[in-house]
């Protein structure tokens, strides 16, 4: 655990052969029958059985994961969206995947003024400081919004450099309108996103939070939606991971994602989500694998993984 | 509750002749003695019972405020801190101060992709679809980011529509470093912060969104950083109620807030957290009080509400 984060992480693409990440963003409703229509399961009105159901499918797709991929994104929202015991839940699938030696991306997105988000990067980052959850294991990296500067950031890569866990900073996201605001341009033709983008990379420079293979504990989402506009941000962040959504379900293909990685095929981490744990529900993994939906997520990720690992060389 | 959002706000400013919010954001440490003491309280280590002690102390603020404010404004931040318990006591102060009639502003500052979005809404705007917890109160509006575009607004605007509830999107922060980000400025001279004020007014202003006295229920955040920018952002915004932070311990005061309303004194709430729940830290109120630290917050509120509303001719 003491090794830096982005070393971590870059180690373990390398073992794997595989620059991505799986995100798990499970709602009750696409949960595959073989789950959802389990007596015990089977209501949707009910918290504690769809809860359970979401967190008997997401305990599955870790153990089928874990030895394909270095990394996990769990998005907390589909757990918050289940009160309490889905924020317990969250924590308990957190803990599962680390057990599984998965690299655990909490994809939080939280953003608040300084003395808020000390408290947020205590609650998502760090270990906790009560004795009852001792055994709580909080992720190794969060996804943080940009837009109130640094003091917002800074919380959490003070944890991220004492704790070698890791941050991922809000630059450029894979929405339809994310240029409504992101591509805001300046005098000099500079968009917002690089505005961002490049003092996410000064902030990453700073004293003490760059590993020994040229990567800071603090990276950046970095969705590939306008060529150009990733050639120029890849440029402009030699500092920073990227974290890339917007591959698969989202839109973005094997050549767009690419342009996040540098020449020597590093770089970034790709995620895809619902393109890899609904595969179950595609013709082309269906006929294969018939009822056996965890096979056809096994295949999907495999694919996955094959695709970008071949288009960068790995 | 059918009455729109902002009329609804509106009125009960009027008539409690306050156009303020207090901000409830407490750390166990800061607790007054007379709680943190006593022997069921006094472990900062023991989750259940700070977060009791976090609870009492909570309930306790709702009850000497809501005779003296229109609404109150719940940083989750500070309950998530506790986890799931943390997650479901936040919820209970909503229920809470709903049931003293004051107006709820869940301050969580969410922002994610479109489908990410829905889910936030419905967790944090919306009434619960389970049965167990149909009984559970969400808040009457919510913070969120805007860095996103419309898409990470809109599931929001859709259920407070839906609801009579309100959306307050991100424009201005209040803290030291938010001029690096939003101050990034185009070829015209124009700040982000005014690009996305203009944004927001204009998606505030979308078919069926307007209430009666001519606010829609998709207000920003605006905070007085800047006396210029302050009256810009007022004037490219008259659709929009601004919820005010920076007041007090943010170093704000009554002239540079009452920028943020229009000159017939509508179109703001002002919010102040630490000034006024830790007043009894302050010398000028422990004089008159003593040791009652209910009292010291009942003054502190009295006087804040006092000072604001003196300040736009309330």
């Amino acid at each position: 655990m003491n090794e830096h984060f982005a070393d971590r992480l870059l180690n373990a693409i390398r073992t794997k052969k595989a620059p991505v990440c799986v995100g798990l963003d499970p709602v009750y409703d696409r949960l595959p029958p073989a789950i959802k229509d389990q007596p015990d399961f089977n209501d949707p009105r009910d918290r504690a059985a769809s809860l359970d159901a979401v967190l008997e499918f997401s305990r599955k797709v870790i153990h089928v994961v874990a030895p394909l991929v270095p990394a996990l994104k769990i998005n907390i929202a589909f757990f918050e969206r289940f009160y309490g015991e889905g924020i317990d839940a969250y924590f308990e699938l957190v803990e599962e995947a680390a057990r599984q030696n998965l690299i655990v991306i909490g994809d939080c997105k939280r953003g608040d003024v300084g003395h808020t988000a000390e408290v947020y990067a205590q609650t998502h980052l760090s270990d906790p400081d009560f004795d009852d959850v001792d055994d709580l294991v909080a992720p190794d990296a969060v996804t943080l919004h940009s837009y109130l500067g640094l003091d917002a950031i800074k919380p959490f890569v003070q944890v991220a450099k004492e704790e070698s866990k890791g941050v991922f900073a809000l630059v450029q996201t894979s929405n339809e309108s994310a240029a409504e605001i992101q591509g805001f341009t300046n005098a000099e033709g500079l968009t917002l996103a690089e505005h961002v983008g490049r003092l996410v990379n000064t902030w990453a420079g700073d004293h003490g939070l760059m590993g020994r293979q040229g990567y800071s504990c603090l990276g950046a989402v970095v969705a590939p939606r306008n060529p150009d506009l990733t050639r120029r941000l890849r440029a402009l962040m030699p500092n920073c991971l990227f974290l890339v959504p917007g591959y698969g379900a989202q839109g973005a293909n094997a050549e767009d994602v690419k342009l996040c990685f540098k020449d020597n095929g590093t770089g970034a981490i790709v995620n895809a989500s619902r393109s890899v744990i609904y595969a179950f529900e595609e013709p082309q993994y269906r006929d294969q694998h018939g009822e056996n939906w965890e096979k056809c997520i096994e295949s999907a990720c495999r694919d996955f993984a094959a695709k970008i690992a071949q288009s960068i060389g790995l």
